[in-house]
């Protein structure tokens, strides 16, 4: 295929479908635009979870267990936190760590996000293009029924205890999309929005105006991360209970409605393309469960072959 | 001994005779202040190299195979910046990596580095008071035959290889003493210069006027780093052949003029207490070498012993 794709991501699922997309299309054919709404400061270095996700797991380093941080992780650093008295409710293993030192190190040099996450990239042997929507400071607040809080605080804290009443995206108004996103963009014949918690990964992307006015030109397909009302990981079916939206390939189509031309979603949901149809969307029910490369390949694929189809449709 | 004594200390030797002195003395008996001219930045946290040095040797952390760095460290954090591409020459350990986050955090929050250091050694459990000379930024700069360079590029870049002219304390002439350092000294019955590099470790003290001028009034008695010309560790001999300085009792005694009441020499060098008392020096030839935690103690009561008398002399 000779698809020029661009990939929205946040964490874990995000990063298993981008991985297949990488191993299915040439590296000059695809860019990824990862959510840094969550990213923050802790101990006084920049953490970007979902950046890291992405890279480590196009890397091959990343710890597939536990679904964040890197394989072969030794935990020194967070022992000597401890004993010290510093904070370990983040879990800050050592080889993580250097690229937490290396980024702030970096950032403070006044280097933009994109061109560190480049130079990681480089320095990791990634061929792909993974870009973070912006170079500003976008960052997810929840709205919940305890007050307004940090994602991290949130989620890692909190153990995503409190009930959700909304999210906010605090500085996206401001924020500029990262160099090289709005021309992959318009380059692209396929977006695709992966896998990752709607809410708090794929929407803190397209809040950045830009990137949600520019993708609206192409042709976009998602995955849903639900299968059977589940989220694989994370909290998105927690999410989705509190905000009363139904975890299911409708609900799906209904978020995006406005951006979305196809939603890839799992064999375990029941037969819904007629009425994903009526909402005038193409649709393709497959196994959308990556627990091999070989699984994430497959996937990409299915998913590469059905947004073609729609690019042709849409472009005829 | 009910002796209040104030040590001065930099690196492996001196941290050595500090733990001789902490296991000789009531902890409330004991204050040691350390040079912070070897302080650096490095990737952006800030690495205390001789207070570290201390802390971990009080605290029964530190590697005693090493002479720097913690016991059981790990090196991942090191491994990966390699992996990234980012600067390894100065060994940063995972352990190691904890403390100088969690220090630089504290730094950036505007806390000074004695009440930093007042924290860490509280977590490790060290009951003398650790402080460093300043809270404000001295710098060693060694000034060579291939131009001035930061002490860390003289001693771990270059391998101490270029030949030393001199060494300038930039921003010691602005630098006052961190708190409780001045009145620790005022209330010492007895100063001991521990057996540390001269001019990288003891001189950049005492190049904060205010420390030296106090020093001045009070019982000093210095342990000579020069067993038989050389020294047990790191640049001094070296130092002392490229500055004309003879790595002897005398050479010790006529650097030290004018604060200088005893001098403890090493058993190996020839006996020159007639020419030290010339000089007016009382004078204590002893196995200064500290092999074992009983030769750190042994020692430091004799330097006690030897402090106590003079400082009697002196008082009477």
């Amino acid at each position: 295929m000779a698809l020029k794709v661009v990939a929205l991501a946040g964490g874990v699922g995000g990063a298993k479908l981008v991985h297949g997309l990488a191993a299915a299309l040439p590296p000059e054919d695809l860019t990824v635009i990862v959510n840094t709404g969550d990213d923050f400061d802790h101990l006084g270095l920049r953490v970007c979870p979902d950046l890291d996700t992405v890279v480590y797991t196009l890397a091959g380093v990343a710890n597939r267990r536990t679904g964040w941080g890197r394989d072969g992780e030794t935990w020194s650093f967070l022992e000597t936190t401890a004993t010290l008295g510093g904070p370990t409710w983040f879990r800050l293993g050592d080889r993580d760590v250097a690229l937490h030192v290396l980024r702030t190190q970096r950032l403070r040099e006044a280097v933009p996000l994109s061109e560190v996450t480049r130079e990681v990239g480089l320095a990791l042997g990634i061929r792909a293009r993974v870009l973070p929507m912006t170079d500003g400071e976008v960052r997810t607040v929840v709205v919940t029924d305890r007050g307004e809080m940090a994602f991290q605080e949130y989620f890692v804290q909190r153990a995503c205890d409190p009930i959700v009443r909304g999210f906010r995206f605090s500085g996206a108004d401001r924020a500029r999309p990262a160099p090289g996103v709005l021309e992959a963009l318009r380059a692209a014949d396929l977006v695709v929005l992966c896998p990752s918690n709607p809410w708090v990964s794929i929407d803190p992307i397209l809040a950045v105006h830009e990137i949600r006015s520019t993708a609206e030109g192409r042709t976009v397909v998602a995955v849903s991360p639900f299968i059977a009302g589940k989220a694989i990981k994370g909290p998105a079916a927690k999410m989705a209970r509190e905000l009363a939206v139904d975890p299911t390939p409708q609900g799906m189509g209904a978020h995006y409605a406005g951006l979305l031309h196809g939603l890839v979603y799992d064999q375990a949901d029941p037969d819904v393309g007629l009425d994903l149809q009526k909402a005038g969307l193409r649709s393709l029910r497959t196994r959308t469960l990556m627990r091999s490369d070989r699984d994430r390949r497959r996937l990409a694929e299915e998913v590469l072959t059905f947004g073609a189809a729609i690019a042709q449709v849409e472009a005829s």
